[in-house]
């Protein structure tokens, strides 16, 4: 409490602290989800691949012609100081979550949608707070399928990592109705697999690993991580086409995003899947990701 | 100068002023795009079909199931409350355009985006500012198609006015490439004539006015304006599939929306449209708006 | 229970018990799904629009190259006789569903798929259940979308109405994950609302009656009926594309086939429709075609 | 002719000769299509990879949610004892195609599809007839491209193997229309090489063996058993998209199903294929197919 | 024979024989299929809606951003004379096909496809040849499906009518693989009907005139006449969606195009339409067309 | 000049000078765009990968029925002999383009498109000219997406090399309006990024080399001969999906075809790619085919 109460922000400059991290609602973050923005986590208060993650801000700025008025050098130097001040705070078992937000800035009336102001960044920490997840690490979730599709990469590129994603939470609201704990598996125009609203998704059949390629979904870094992983356990990988009856069929299946890292699934569409429990090639991954950052990720959650 | 430092906003049951008018950077306007929101305008200082835009209002809020916390009516008596507020700040040839942006609130980290927090309630009126447009009435503005495609229905229903619209602002960037003045003209994933960023198209071939059906863009109460004029004007009329074929070779063509209400096109693509002149039908339902509204839409547009 | 054991079916030439009603399991109609179908009712013992359905059986029959054996007044005749045999075994205040079934006949293995046998005609009079139906007339039900599409008319056009119909039971148990009582409504492969399984759906909203177009769903004599009925009413209506936005801002919404003649729904996924309550075009399409068949369809399902 | 007489079906729990082995025309697998399949053949007597058509019946059965009520383990056995009561009435040089067919049993009217009654479970042993076929292991068939294309997985996956398919009659026909003889080759919605009716498609071009993907097909099991002697022999592999225009410029085309194996097809729409005879990798691969079941495929055909 | 000697074509303001009219390898007609095409004809001598095809050439240059370098008013005049001179080499029973290509000129190598040179204008006369159609005004002709699919709009739209027409050549030939006398329906990338090459198609069903609309297909200006005709008789009319199955069950069907107007087609894909005569909605058309143009067109084919 | 007056063309048979290399306006290249062809070059006066286009020519040849009437090796030795005449009047530094176009040859009208007459065969020599492209070597080009998109091969393979190609031209001038200089990316109907008008497109991204799959374009031999070199340099290779979004953030970009082997991108939709200069992986690829063909290909170019 007392916490959140001296917890920073970077916003545009300022260090503030989080009750006073206010915009105006004249940002173009606002008035047009013109915003870009970037999400990683400390292991053992060490940030995991903040390079990556800022690489792909980057990327992400670029396509939409976003200046944020600072070099990534930059943006890398004020990330640590912030989690340098917000460190503190934090317990020793606990991590935080990074986040970056960052719009065209004031946003203007009239035809054109230029930046004409500076960019706004918002920079924030949250305590890692995984009691909405734990039990998943165990029970494993409920994978549901929407009905809604993804949006094609023709009208938006999902690899442009963005604030406009009000379609993420209507498809999660879809597979909601199924269960209320359910976890969405969206699929694209033609039927196919995408991703969960900002994770990725796994399946393990017989033996091999398989995801969908990175061209109709977010090409997050914790699926990133998870292929990296499985190659180093000479794990049998395939990125590939995949559809319901895949996931339906499947030995295993899992869901990767960054606050969670692996959440193992033991349903889809009420069908269970495999023996339904949480399988072994799920746990050697969790294992290996622990062994990588030198903690036990599921202890961590458990023990919130 | 000074009203815009006098002028309030309605944030959520306070009244504050527009320099004041901030929300948290956690809401989830900002966090995720989740928003809805609806724009009329006044016209001699009386707000323009207010009832039906807050009828679309709350047919957004419901099928993204946010709950606003207060009733259509209740609603209706903020904005008008407002308006009354700020009307004295405004010169007497002059207009506001009056906008609600409706958030699901503060958002919370963890697996279920269900509405935990009260909607963030956002009400402003802005001057109209038709400085960046006025010149279109005479001259016609170039209209350019984007390369990359309206979001598909399936994926997020244009009728839900959101502000997701991060696609918007990028489509609209792709026209400029082509001229930094270009107005965009978005394409469904099939190619077919879909919208302007915010704003209908129409043309006006051999006499009849034609408009894409509401299936494929967002169905603009401006649109629904000029639909209705035609009517009372007896023009024959077609909403229908139109390609870019049907623009280029079209001898009238405009968008539609809130601040212009009707904008001439004299170019396509680079293409005269027509003559290259404002045309006769356009010219005949920017006077029956006028008339409409009891008041020259252009003059009040060039005066400025 | 003794009507059952007495009712008689038309099988191929034959009359036949119901419980001895049985074919090959080499039967093309199981080997291959290769089998055509309607089915119709009786009011007040009349069977409804059979020559209707017969054109269309003849039509179906005629687009998968199938020969029956017998000519459409054939056909008609056995449907009468049958009928006719069947009819004492039925209480005075009940009616028979009519169905026509018919395979390729006795399939043979090899290259070809040719018809080489006679037709398979299984003709049968079930007794009007309503009593799983009953409670919707009063209360609605729910419609609920399934995330699986039709089959496209380029894969097997819906107006063949056919026994291949696995797809429907899938999709309904989809629909089913959401609510057990749910009926379905599927969409297209482009995301527009197509049909539900065997029946039609229509919307009401600001006083129009509006269905899908015939193009991407089996175009139901029950929605000619409802279409025609509406004409006569001088109800407006529109042949149009229908989103799921389109079913949950309308008005009302019912379901059209043949068991129930019109099912109206007060809930989509979980909203409510309109004010919740079955509406009143609703109810006056469902008076008039009570009074078109010169009975009650409401009280005959209630007193079940 | 003795034998057919003798020769028995396992009918859920019956053991029932051919001519008696009927089902209800109430059955769900009339009513509905409603019912899932498998089919493997012998050789020398015993049947090929039994266990991985059961898995993948199961599979069917799993997303379809039937529930066949009994297990894998028992539907082995009684698979196995029906061919042990079948094995004495076919000659020493022949072999038998076993058939599993099972439905979700009677069908009830109303509105819910959900199963029930117990499963209609039908098992039967047929002497493998390839007097239509064996012509085409010398000469090569007519592959033919129907208009119509195939189902998309989002309407109905086809790796569910199910009796529902109508559609490969119509097809079947459509590419007859060209050749009496003709054997179909199905697109996908996007103009893909999919499958046969049953079957799977191979391509052969300088020196690569090529198939579709698994994602717009039915992964057969023939297909794997391909790819499987391919890889044996060091062939280099490719599974990939193929068009039109690859099957009319390969070397060599052929077609993979469980009667017949490897069917070789010398023209396509007309064209001939590579010189027009049947080509060397694909009697390498008959070759090796016959070496690993330990007799001569093409032999025991001619024979007949 | 004479006349062929005799004959003038219009060649870039020469006035040439047939023989001689000849144009370089380098132009961009043959090049780059770089070439827009009008063809109309003349009944009784006279040109017919000579105005509408020239308007619509001068689209076609438009929107391919061709100059001509001479008016449409030019145009005309050349038109005209060209056909004045050729008149006298006509049999006073026949009549001209008038057929204008215009090419961007000579192309020049390099990176820049703008026109650098005078464009190609051709304009010739060929005497009505119809004696290859002239048997289907009695027997109608055989209605067959390709498997290729017309070039969608958003890739090139079949309104601008162009001389990059070798997909259509490449669909009638696919047509001719059932019936070496088919003529082609070629359906658009949704499986919807969509065009003849170079003509359009229309249904008659329950005395409904039933045509695709002009939005997958040339708007053809026979097509144009026929929907004329169609309304002065008081014809129902719907420009709709057409699929296979409407074609196969309709009671008539035929296609119009320049040369022969109207052209009954009694077999689809070896169904017989209707009752496989030419039907009485048909020949009225083709009656009211001959009294349009006062002369009997049937009439005039025959006696060829 | 004296060269381009004495160079000799070869026209169905006839060696002519290219002033009278001229073909009837009634061919099909003209009327139909029926034309099939090859271009390649020389390298120090030798052709490149001759008998490559030659087979792929006559693979053209056979997909479209058109029966050159001449072998593949009597196209060779007139394509060679053609060669030899041509030689001389070369300077010793530069070299040929050789351009294949061959026509149904004479059309006739009427409903039958079969090839009645023989072929057209056109070959001609021209003077590489470079100048156009040469500045790109160094400065890089700027690549630019057209809104309209390639043909899908279910309407005509892009492999089928042809002179049907107004689209190309179409889409080359989209681009040219955000800049007269841009060299254009086409999309495919998913918005997947295609081809160049008769190019390929190359991205380089973390030091792995991406181009598309072949099945939305035209598999081109420079395309070949840069996968063969990058494995000869032991460059990772990937065939895969690419999207506007992959060129806009790789390091570097680079078009191939036949007249400039390989053009940098050093811009693309107004972004700079990578660091704005020409890459050091297209410069290796640049030096390796140099090195290939035995001489600098950049300087050839500017030389000139």
């Amino acid at each position: 409490m007392n916490a959140t109460a001296e917890r920073q922000v970077y916003l545009s400059g300022e260090w503030v602290r989080e009750a006073d991290a206010k915009i105006s609602i004249f940002d173009s973050a606002i008035m047009l989800g013109d915003c870009v923005t970037e999400s990683t986590r400390t292991f053992r208060h060490q940030p995991f691949r903040l390079d990556d993650h800022l690489k792909r801000l980057y990327q992400s700025l670029k396509v939409c012609r976003i200046d944020p008025g600072v070099t990534q050098a930059e943006m890398r130097a004020v990330t640590l100081k912030l989690l340098a001040i917000n460190q503190p705070l934090l317990g020793p078992a606990d991590d935080y979550w990074i986040v970056h937000n960052i719009s065209r800035g004031l946003s203007k009336p009239g035809p054109n949608p230029a930046q004409k102001n500076p960019a706004t960044i918002m920079i924030f920490n949250s305590p890692m707070d995984l009691r909405g997840w734990k039990k998943y690490y165990t029970q494993g979730c409920h994978a549901v399928t929407s009905f809604s599709r993804a949006i094609p990469a023709q009208s938006l590129d999902a690899r442009i990592k963005n604030r406009s994603r009000l379609s993420y939470t209507l498809v999660d609201q879809e597979a909601r109705l199924v269960d209320p704990e359910a976890q969405v598996v969206i699929l694209d125009i033609h039927g196919h697999v995408s991703e969960n609203k900002g994770g990725n998704i796994f399946a393990v059949t017989d033996g091999q690993l398989r995801t969908p390629t990175a061209d109709n979904c977010l090409a997050g870094i914790s699926r990133q991580t998870v292929l990296e992983l499985a190659r180093s356990l000479q794990l049998p990988i395939s990125e590939c086409c995949l559809q319901p009856y895949d996931l339906a069929t499947a030995d295993e299946v899992f869901f990767t995003s960054t606050p969670y890292c692996i959440m193992p699934a033991t349903r889809f569409n009420g069908l269970t899947i495999g023996n339904g429990t949480v399988g072994p090639v799920t746990r050697q991954l969790l294992g290996a990701w622990s062994k990588l950052v030198g903690m036990d990720i599921v202890a961590q959650a458990e023990a919130q």
